[in-house]
C-alpha cells in the first residue's frame, strides 16, 4: 500500500535498432522504452529498463536485488540470452519473489519454458488480423478497469493448443477473426514469486501504445509485486513435537 | 475397468412435443432419445432415460439409485422441476458420487447453479452461426479421440464472461463467427461427485447428431462415473493420537 | 491502493450475551468488537460490525451498498439467518464483487454453502488441543507478514475431509496435536467477488487476539476487496462481427 | 477400458546393492522388484524394470515408447541421471502423453523439477516418526478403493513449504508426529501428459509393501496412462475463416 513497485522493463531490442526493419519505425526508442513510459506514469513505480546488448543483459546482480516485477519482451535472440542470467532470474522469483511478466512472443522464452516446464509451443499467423480479449475472471486484479472485452485491430495470431500448464488463474481469452483462440492473461505462483503471461504484442503493430494493453501492464505489475516473504528455509528440521 | 456405467439421459422434453415447434421435426423422439441411442452403444454402458413430465421428473430415489452418470437437458421449464428433486440429485451427486453432465441450456436449471453458487449467467445469440471448439487439455480424459478442434457448423452462441467458478480442469474453448468466446467443457469434483459442464446442443440445431458431441458425451460419462468412495463420514471425532 | 476499505465484521453474538456461557468472560463485548478492533488500525479501513439480532441482521441493503468486504462469523443460529439476507449477500458478492471472509464455524452458514454448491461437512474435536498452521503459498497476499507457520495453542479441531470445491488457491494447511490435517485457509473467486475461508477462531479460545490471526484477518480484508468491476452483463448480444 | 497398460518401474537402485546398508535387508532386490511385483497383479498392466546402472539407464527410446507409464525412485544419485535421457522423458511426457509418478525423494530428480520449474524443495528429518496420509477428495480416481486416511508406521518426514506449482489436483496431505504436513499426492497436466507425485516411500522403511501404498500406485498408474491423443500440431497455420 503506497510502497513503491521498482519494475525493470526488460527487451531483446534487436528489430528496432535494424533500420530496414518496420520495427524502428514502430518503436524508434524500442519497445522497452514505450512500456516503461506507461508504467512510469503510476506514482508508486519505479521504472528502469534494460536489453539483450547490454552487460550481463543489463540484468546484473545490483539490478535483479533492485527490481520487484520484470517484464520481459524476445522474439528473435531468445538463445542469445546467457543461462547464468535466466538461472539468476529464475532464483529471483522462486527465492525473492520478483515477479515476472512474459509479453507475446516471449512465451519462447528461456526463462518462460524454465518456469513453466513444458514446451509453451502454440501455433501462429501473421496477416494482422483482429483479436478480442474477453475478460473471463472480471474481479481479478489483473482486469482492473476493463469492462467485457478490448479489441487489438491487428495483430499477430497465437492459436490454441498453448502448451502450458494450466493457469493458477485464467483472465483473458482471445477470439482471433481467423477462427482461433487462446489464452491470453494466465497468472501462476512459482516459488515465492507470481509470473504472469500476457498475450498482446508485436515488433511492428503499435499494440504496447493501446491504453488497455497499458493499463494491464499496470495492473499486472502490481499484482505480481512481491508480498516481502523472507527465502523460504528447507532442509532437516528437529521435530517441533515431542513422541 | 470393464465395470458397466449405469446412465440416465435426462431431459425436460417440452420443446420436442409440441409439433408446431421446429424441435419436433430435428428430434422427433426427443433429444434424450439421440443422446441414449448414441451412448448404448457403448458396450459398458447400460441406458436410461427420464422426462420432466414423468412422476418425480422419472427420478425416483430407486433410479437415481441405480444411476452412476445423469445427463442433464433443460431450458424453458427449469422453474418447473420441484425442489425436491433438486436436492436429491444434489444429494446423490455430493454423498454417493453419482456423476453429471449439464448439457448447452442446462446451464441455467437449478441443480447446476446450486452445484456451482454462481449466477451461471453468460451472453447468447441465436442466429445459427458457426462454433468452433479447440481442446485446450489435450491429455484429459473426455479429449480422447478429438484432435485440435471440432465445429458445431451452426448452433446458438454463447459468450463470456460465463458466470462459473473457475473449472478443477478446462477442456474446451469455443470461438463463434460472431466474435465471442466461450469456456464450453468445464470439469468439476463436487462432493464425492464429477461435474462436467458441456456447451454444444440446442433443441433445433442438429448437433446431438454429431460424432464428435456423441465421443466427448461418451468421454465424459466414462469420466464422471463414480469411483466407489463410500459416504463421507463427518462428525464428531476422537483423537487418533494421545496428548 | 491509498483507496479506503470498509470492512464490516458480522457476528451471531449470542454465545458471549450469556453470562452462564464461558463466551462471555473471553469475549465480553462480543468476537466482533475484538475483530473489528484488530481492522480498525489499519488507517486504510473503515470498519463497522453488525450482528444478528439488529433488525435485518444489520445487514441492510444500504450497510451492504456500503462494504467492500464482510467478515461473518456464527455458529448455534445458522438456521436464524433469513433467506432474504442471505440471497443479499449472495448477489452482492456475486455481482458487486463484495469480499466476504469466513470465519471457523462459518462453514456451516448458509451463505458460505450457498457459495460453495457442497456440503461444507467436516470432522471436529473440543479438546482445546494445540494446531499448527503451515503455509503452503508463501508468495499469496495473505501470507503476508508470516513465515512458516503459526500456532494457536488451544483449538476445537476440524479435520479432513473438508467437504468444499478445491479451493482456487490453498494458503494455509493445519496440523492438529490429535492427528488431523485441514485445509483451513482457502481462497475462491465467485462471480465479481471473492470469498476467503479462514479456519482459525472460537467463541471460548481466545484465537482472535492472537496477532497472526489478526495478520491473517487483515491481509485476507486487503485481498478481498473489490476490484471495481461494474456489475457483469448478461443477456442477448448481436454479433461484434459480420458473417 | 481393457487396454493393456505398460508400466516402467525405474530406481536408482544403488543403497539396495550396497550389503552394509539397511536397505539390502529391506529391498533385496531393490525397492523396483517390490513395486513391479505388486503392479504386474492387475491383470490389464505389463511390467518392466529399469534401473540407473543399466546402459542409458534403462530407458532406451525403444522401452520408452513401449512405456505408458514410467515410475521413478531415485535418491542419493540424481545428478548421474543423464541430461539426454532426462530430455527424451520429459519429451515422452509433453508430447506423447506418457504418464509418469515421481516417488518420495524423486522430488529432486532432475525430471520432477524440470517439469515442475521450481526448486521442489521441502523440509525433512529422518527419526521414523508416523505419518497419516488424509484423503482430500475422495472421488479422485487416486483416491478409489480408501477411506478416510491411511498410516505408515514408521517413516522419514517431508513438511511444507514444498516449493512446487500448485496441483491441479491435491488427493492427499500428510500428518506428522513430529508436528509438520504435506502435500503428498499431486496430480499435474505437463503437455499431453500426466504427473503424480507421490511422497510415501523410502530406502529402508517398508513402505512399499504396504497394501495401501501398492493400491495408490495401481490407481496413479491408471489415472497417468496416456489418452491416445497423438503428437500436438505447431507452428504457422492459415486461417481457418476468411476475412
Amino acid at each position: 500500500m503506497g510502497k513503491t513497485i521498482r519494475v525493470t522493463v526488460w527487451n531483446e531490442f534487436r528489430h528496432e535498432q535494424n533500420e530496414k526493419h518496420e520495427a524502428s519505425k514502430v518503436y524508434p526508442e524500442g519497445m522497452h522504452a514505450v512500456i516503461a513510459a506507461a508504467l512510469a506514469k503510476e506514482p508508486d513505480f519505479e521504472v528502469r529498463t534494460a536489453t539483450l546488448d547490454e552487460p550481463e543483459h543489463g540484468l546484473t546482480e545490483e539490478v535483479l536485488a533492485n527490481t520487484d516485477v520484470l517484464t520481459w519482451w524476445g522474439h528473435a535472440a531468445h538463445q542469445e540470452v546467457q543461462e547464468t542470467i535466466v538461472e539468476r532470474v529464475h532464483q529471483r522469483v522462486l527465492l525473492d519473489g520478483m515477479g515476472i511478466i512474459l509479453l507475446h512472443s516471449a512465451h519462447y522464452s528461456k526463462i518462460f519454458k524454465k518456469l513453466m516446464g513444458t514446451t509453451c509451443s502454440l501455433k501462429w499467423r501473421e496477416v494482422g488480423e483482429k483479436e478480442r480479449l474477453w475478460i473471463v475472471e472480471p474481479g481479478h486484479p489483473i482486469a482492473t478497469g476493463l469492462v467485457d472485452y478490448f479489441e487489438v485491430p491487428h495483430t499477430e495470431m497465437y492459436g490454441e493448443r498453448f502448451d502450458i500448464p494450466a493457469p493458477d488463474t485464467l483472465v483473458f481469452v482471445s477470439w482471433f477473426q481467423g477462427g482461433e483462440v487462446f489464452r491470453s492473461g494466465c497468472c501462476y505462483h512459482r516459488g515465492n514469486g507470481k509470473v504472469f503471461y500476457f498475450r498482446p504484442g508485436h515488433e511492428t503493430f503499435p499494440i504496447y501504445y493501446q491504453p488497455e494493453v497499458q493499463r494491464v501492464l499496470i495492473n499486472a505489475c502490481r499484482w505480481a509485486a512481491p508480498n516481502g516473504a523472507p527465502n523460504p528455509t528447507f532442509g532437516n528440521r528437529k521435530p517441533l513435537e515431542e513422541f
